[in-house]
């Protein structure tokens, strides 16, 4: 069912059944640690390049996630998969091993949400029982390819992000579990002039800001309605940018909004700003929140990954950075 | 409605409403030129450079789509839309324009039937009513990314395919129109470890064997049921392996199959074996094949978009090329 101009509700029974998570050192020794299901201890995750790593995350977030709800690969009807290497290639080649009809994502570090949001389509609307999410991204391969050779050193500013190196993978279902998805509210594409790749936070805080004021008024609430609305990887700077613009459409975020970027991080890391990456908004809701939601400490989520969708290329035209941003609400089943 | 493991039915009423197209000069001057609503003559499209040229491309194709059906951007629900360049920016920054709800789609040169069918599967669940489709390639964009310098003049053998220069936009709806949207049958990843980027035609065939038997399979039709069947872009090294394959199978593809990669060119025009890229199959369909339907000439048409899902990286680490493809039956309306 529609709601509004934005916003889909899912009526039918659209569960989160499981999920899986792969992280690298630097996460692992995050605040959120604990709650990864892998954590390998160097950037390589056992493989001779950083690519081939990245892959490794995926492919370990997939098989955990499967394994914790008992599923082969075949009981799987839709994998739907995106990262932010050229072509997505981190989940071209993952999916290549699974046998699995794929759909091929990509909203940048929204990715996640995207691929929630049409999974949940597919499974409301009975075209499919199971679906399989999965998401990465990877500190080094983002490196290479979005900003400069690591081997240059070169110094960033302090509005800088960095890159999760992570996976995130879930298994949707129309088999009952505690946390349901219920609505997801789709992204416009929102670009306001920023040209500067090393400060991607400000540059995506009007998406987000136009995705949860369109989230709440089609859904006819206000933010106090969660308990808790995550943004995917505005880091510090953005945030602050976020609460300003949507204070000043009238609706307040108060101590019930963070930003992912920001919780997966100690302060005293060297992380700049705070984290970002497909692979952020996606390990800190299927690693933690997703936890959270299962102690009953979180009854409504909601979840605003936030994408640039940029390329260096554009950067080199001297483009500016177009945005987006994609939300999920989950709910337990009780609370539904 | 679910058919089988992979095929999924649009019961309710999902059309094809109208469809723009606009090429580049080599499409133009091919056999199917006069059917282009829009033929640029020179390959910079009126810009300062390609990707400025390809994103014209789009813009003009979505313009036109438009038009035809007398809609504004407002009017539309939902956009989904991909490309072959990294980030798929082509498709990010033409969007910034629109302000419509924004899906990115990469299934590389498959990505259009990927889009066409996620649409069809939200317009015939309700959750919209006009969805805009569109994806483009660029000669020049795609070989400054995968292959070499123009510059350089590297030689090709006659394997290699040429990159069509083109986009193809449409909009899909639940208002009726004589072109409905009967079948997606969505691909799994196929990789027979063919690892030569200048032959894809044979690197696509496994893939679109694969989805043209689930198809049958999933449908129970043999390939007679169609008045034509074409695949993307698997030229025509890559065609005639695809009849032996799928011949193995006990299905023999007649005289009702084509490939739209050797249908765009004329054989003495300097194009190796073939068109590819994301446009091609795009601009064949919604130019081409759509009128023919609309002329009474085909009745049921079932376009097998199929796609490399390779990077440069991926090749420089000696990797092979996984393939997909993702089918869709268009049917005269009479005739469903």
């Amino acid at each position: 069912m529609r709601l509004g101009k934005t916003t889909w509700q899912f009526n039918q029974p659209v569960y989160l059944q499981a999920a899986g998570t792969a992280v690298g050192p630097v996460e692992g020794e995050g605040p959120l640690g604990a709650n990864f299901d892998k954590v390998f201890d160097s950037l390589y995750c056992d493989k001779e390049n950083w690519e081939l790593a990245e892959r490794a995350l995926m492919e370990e977030a997939v098989r955990i996630s499967l394994e914790k709800v008992n599923m082969k690969p075949e009981d799987i009807d839709v994998m739907l998969a995106g990262d932010l290497l050229n072509q997505i290639v981190t989940s071209n080649y993952s999916a290549r091993q699974l046998n699995i009809p794929f759909l091929g994502m990509f909203s940048a570090c929204a990715t996640v949400m995207e691929a929630v949001a049409v999974a949940a389509v597919l499974i409301n609307s009975h075209y499919v029982s199971n679906a399989l999410v999965a998401v990465s991204s990877h500190h080094s391969t983002a490196e290479r390819q979005f900003r400069y050779p690591t081997e240059f050193g070169g110094q960033k500013p302090e509005t800088a992000n960095y890159t999760v190196t992570g996976s995130g993978a879930a298994v949707l279902s129309n088999q009952p579990s505690p946390i349901r998805v219920r609505q997801a509210t789709i992204g416009q594409v929102v670009d306001m002039g920023v040209s500067n790749p090393l400060d991607m936070g400000s540059a995506m805080a009007p998406a987000a800001a136009k995705t949860l004021i369109n989230h709440f008024k089609d859904t006819k609430r206000d933010p106090s309605y969660y308990d808790l609305i995550v943004t995917g990887d505005l880091s510090r700077v953005g945030s602050s940018i976020l609460r300003k613009l949507v204070d000043d459409e009238g609706y307040t975020l108060g101590n019930n909004y963070e930003d992912c970027g920001v919780m997966i991080y100690h302060q005293e890391q060297p992380v700049f700003a705070g984290g970002s990456g497909a692979g952020c908004p996606a390990v800190v809701t299927f690693g933690y929140l997703m936890k959270e939601m299962e102690r009953g400490i979180i009854k409504r989520l909601l979840v605003v990954a936030t994408g640039a969708l940029l390329s260096p290329l554009m950067i080199q035209q001297k483009e500016t950075i177009p945005c987006i941003a994609h939300a999920v609400s989950f709910e337990l089943e009780e609370d539904s």
